[in-house]
């Protein structure tokens, strides 16, 4: 029997299939044929269900989220900095494949007594929006024993180091930290989930799962053309959220900047991603009357609009009182504490998820907010806010803090070039 | 400040958000006159993004796949049967309000004071075609001591009791059986965790969440209008699955008859429903040779054709023999050995979808297959295939089962009545 190849680079999943499938395909032997002549067509720009790998940022940051994330970080096990340098490259040639909606391999046919080069189960799916985006974490430059395994310590920015001890943490280590990131989003689960497995499975012997987080709704806007979506308290959650529309508020809160860091240079047009898992009680919460929740909140539940009157987009009034002379919005409302007027300007692009990872004993579910939020400086943006969030929001009686890492997020990739290649040459 | 009032039954939560929305809204108290003033539009019918709760059968079973699951089973903690019948009622109230993409929540208006009815998250999402189908497991009729606590023993069908061992399980019993199961199916998981969450808080005090799964895509078509899924071995799965359009293969495969089971007429027109978490290997799996692959799944990968030939509809031959003379389907292929000219001609409805809940130590993903399968007759349909596929099918040594419950799944609802009403009276 004449084995079929493995579904290559080059030809997009769709059309492999269409094309294989209008040929006499009889039997296995039949297959080879359909694909070998299958010829790639799809360009690498952005259309409606796929969004362009290379560029000046990577993808998956001010791209308007898509509906679900499988998010994971790897521990280097290696330690030969020619191997995590060839395992990049190997990322870099697979993201630029799947996002585009084809199956990893470089081309070259696979022979059939050989494990194919794609697990497959996105055969046949469209590249749902698919964007890979991934960051270096503070133990690749120095492990947590100090060592600088891959001679990358001089380089690393100034900022990137383990968040500090917040009030409300009751962190787990399985589910915090890691050398290197990969956050895989789409609005079909299953490509996120392909994704982040072939990632995997191309790190076997260099890299290693550390941990993993699926979520199923995303709980940000990030662009003005997207509804407001809603967290698990059962509000809106990031209305004030920055938008891909105000361009000159991203470059400023979200990039970092050529002069930003003098030792880190090649982070220049990448950032920072902040990633808290952070559980709900939300048997707790379900109790709450509709007056505390929203008290808390400092919106009302049902459209997002401040206590302080108007619709979601107006403004907060922090001044305005009720009859009996107390703020309308509390002085420990989230939405006061986390207001950029709170916070000398401060701003963040979040990109959280909900999620639910089954239950505990007591039969409460365990579920929360999976809080991404891109920054250009973690010390100027996340840790005071966290900070004064911690100690003040009536929100975090409500909420546990279970996993934490920072990462920095390289720029994106030009044609030729491979994830953080500045930063390793 | 005059609260304003929970979403209500009744109100579609679209249609509750584009009314009041277009209303005054002004603070918090303006919302009450714009929600006590919309009125219920929507039938009860099934429309494009909807299915009737009510009808002969229960929902979610010959109903076209969803793309989303989340299941749950519940321990009743209460030992009073009036108490357990009133959440039954509460159940299937709330599931007749969010499966037609309303609010939970009973008509009545809530004080400010009061925890909102709904939990909210789904608050503007459309129904999101979620069904919610509930069983009664073997606990409910006798417990694991023998108990009876709810008098229902002698009406407990013969062919519901705890699966037996096989020789691949690797079961915890925090992930398998239950007094009660909830699957809710949905294109959008945001809907299915939904509805999930707030029939366990209508539960409280009551029953409690014992286990749950998420699971992210289809790997079975109930619905020749459906596309053939993939499972995390790459494969279609589910070729030969049941459809709902051989109305006459479901009547004889999946719908329990009047005659079935005397002591169990209760369940007429319901069925029995298999729910197993298989594990799979799948990094072990992926450094498997194509042609390993295809011989024990026996069919080819790209297209789920019969490695005898044909494409994926084609019935496959086990008959066929290659040059050496050996079978192109091997003896201990899964085809072969699933197929219903090798088990009496049974069949089974299969509903299963993939699940990722994270990894282990050693960076495996905790991966598989979340089998779901109704069967009219357990002992006949699942068992006896089961048993002869964990002892000869090859690909056994990628599976480890680790999730096992069996439920007795009664009929459609009534308008008036509660789900399992029959059963009390």
């Amino acid at each position: 029997m004449t084995g079929p190849t493995g579904p290559r680079s080059g030809v997009s999943r769709r059309r492999l299939l269409g094309y294989a499938g209008a040929g006499a395909a009889v039997g296995a032997a039949g297959f080879a044929g359909g694909i070998g002549t299958a010829r790639a067509t799809d360009g690498t720009g952005a259309t409606d269900d796929r969004y362009a790998f290379h560029g000046r940022h990577q993808a998956g940051i001010v791209t308007p989220a898509q509906d679900r994330v499988h998010f994971a970080a790897f521990d280097v096990t290696t330690g030969s900095r020619a191997e995590l340098v060839a395992m990049l490259r190997e990322w870099t040639a697979a993201a630029a494949a799947m996002t585009q909606g084809r199956s990893v391999g470089s081309g070259r046919p696979l022979p059939y007594d050989a494990p194919p080069a794609d697990t497959g189960e996105a055969l046949g799916l469209p590249p749902g929006r698919l964007t890979l985006t991934f960051g270096f974490g503070p133990s690749l430059f120095a492990d947590p024993d100090g060592r600088d395994r891959f001679g990358l310590e001089d380089r690393r920015p100034r900022a990137l180091r383990r968040l500090p001890h917040f009030p409300a943490d009751a962190l787990q280590p399985a589910r915090s930290d890691g050398d290197l990131c990969v956050q895989a989003c789409a609005d079909d689960p299953q490509v996120a989930v392909h994704a982040v497995r072939n990632l995997s499975r191309l790190a076997f012997g260099t890299a290693a799962l550390r941990w993993s987080q699926l979520g199923f709704g995303r709980t940000s806007s990030t662009s003005t053309s997207q509804q407001t979506p809603r967290n698990l308290f059962g509000f809106k959650d990031g209305t004030a959220n920055l938008k891909a529309e105000e361009p000159d508020a991203v470059e400023e809160h979200v990039w970092v900047g050529p002069d930003d860091d003098p030792r880190a240079s090649w982070l220049t047009d990448g950032s920072y991603l902040v990633a808290r898992r952070i559980n709900m009680t939300i048997e707790t919460w379900d109790r709450a009357s509709l007056r505390e929740q929203e008290s808390l909140v400092g919106r009302d539940r049902l459209h997002g609009a401040p206590l302080s009157g108007g619709h979601e987009h107006t403004a907060p009034d922090f001044s305005v009182t009720g009859s009996d002379g107390r703020p309308l919005i509390p002085t420990d409302a989230h939405v006061r504490l986390a207001h950029p007027s709170r916070n000398h300007g401060v701003r963040m692009l979040r990109r959280g998820y909900n999620f639910t990872d089954g239950n505990d004993d007591l039969g409460r579910l365990d579920a929360g907010l999976f809080f991404l939020a891109y920054v250009r400086d973690p010390d100027r943006q996340y840790i005071p806010m966290q900070t004064r969030l911690a100690a003040q929001d009536g929100l975090m009686e409500y909420l546990r803090h279970t996993g934490s890492a920072l990462f920095a997020v390289p720029p994106g990739v030009r044609p030729g070039g491979f994830v953080g290649d500045r930063l390793f040459t």
